[in-house]
This record gives C-alpha cells, sequence and structure tokens, in this order.
C-alpha cells in the first residue's frame, strides 16, 4: 500500500534513483525516468546497460523519489523485476521523454531498447 | 578522478541518493545529506539504520547525484567505506543541518548517531 500522502511522488514526473545490485553484490545508484501505472513502475533502459545486466542477475530493485516541494520527505520502495521487454522502436523512451518534457530529440539507435517493468513490494517514506 | 565539469555536484549541498546492498543482497536507496572533504564522503545516520547496517554487511556504496540546473546531467560514483565513527552529540548531523540550511532543529537523542566516512573509488557521468 503507498502511504498516504505520498502517492503524488509516483504520479509526477520526478526523477527516481534506481539502486540495484550488481552481479558480484556492489549496489549501484542510476537517476531515471519512469512511469507508474496500473500497479507497475516502467523504466526505459538499454539491453547492455548496467542497470539491465544487473537486474538480470538480481531482479530486486529499490527506488527512492524525493518530495520536491518538501525536501525531508521522500517516498522509498523496493519492486521486483517483471519482465525485460524489448523494445525496439523506442516507444517508452519517448513516452518518458513527452512526460518529462524532453521534446524535439530523435533517439540515434533504439534497436537495443528495452523496457524494464516492476511490480512495489514495500514501501516506507520519511 | 572526478569527471571535469562536475566537481561543483560533490561541493553543493545536494541530496544524494545512496544504494547499498543488504546483507541478503538486496538492494536498498536512501536519500543523504553529505559532504565532501579531502577525498572523503561524510554521511550522518544512526548505528540502527538500514544504511549503517548494510554498510557493516558490504562496504561498498555507490552514489548518484544529479545536477539541479541541468537534469540530464548526474555523477555517478562507487565508494568504500573507511569506517563508522560513533558521534554521540550528533556533531556530523549539526554540521550538515546547518550546510543544507536546516536551522533551528535540535536532535531529541543523538545517542546512536554514527558518521559514515566512505573513500569514492570510481566516477561515472552523463
Amino acid at each position: 500500500v503507498i502511504p498516504e500522502g505520498y502517492g503524488h511522488l509516483l504520479e509526477r514526473p520526478l526523477f527516481a534513483h534506481l539502486a540495484t545490485t550488481r552481479p558480484d553484490g556492489r549496489p549501484q545508484s542510476h537517476p531515471m525516468w519512469f512511469v507508474y501505472r496500473d500497479g507497475l513502475l516502467r523504466f526505459t533502459s538499454r539491453s547492455d546497460r548496467p542497470q539491465s545486466r544487473n537486474l538480470r542477475a538480481n531482479p530486486v530493485l529499490s527506488l527512492s523519489i524525493l518530495d520536491p516541494d518538501e525536501p525531508y520527505r521522500y517516498l522509498g520502495l523496493e519492486a521486483v523485476l517483471e519482465d525485460i521487454e524489448p523494445d525496439p522502436t523506442g516507444s517508452m523512451w519517448y513516452e518518458l521523454a513527452a512526460r518529462y518534457g524532453l521534446e524535439g530529440v530523435r533517439l540515434d539507435d533504439p534497436s537495443t531498447r528495452v523496457v524494464l517493468v516492476a511490480r512495489p513490494t514495500r514501501f516506507w517514506h520519511q
């Protein structure tokens, strides 16, 4: 259950910082665009990026999203990867670029684009 | 070596998102205050917080820091924990509260406060 008063942090086009675990156990932090819809988080990445490689090896991820209006509030969550979907047209990249207000940019080569799909399993907040 | 043009992200009072690995290998993301001085990162935490517990088990951490002026730029780094220093007066908390502009707040009970000290070993950027 999303903590009361924190749901707007999943609705707004904020940067989420994604923590993944590398195959050797080291953590890695990456700022990410995201969209949360029908109970699932979606991110755009590429199949050769660390995020994708790490999640193929360890499908658990964590996010932290700061409230830009009250910077001592944040939403944290843990999620489990459900799928890595090929996205060779970059459709999710374009959807997120529009959501985040990045206009007029075209991907040079979307052939390795993927959508990371994850289901939140636990939330915390401050 | 800090990438050219990205050093200001370590100097300014920005939130860093800290990725740590839990003892069972799951990642966890936490927004953190920090200060970077003499080649070392310092954070305030408590000995019973997940950050401290995770770093005692796995001393590698990763940070991502967005450039608030150009949100598609960010600095990423990996660091290795050097020490968890007891800070029973909360001195690092007060130093960071002043750095981040949080005025007039007193800690109720700083007895479990610690300083996480880490040395960056690798940087990346976008």
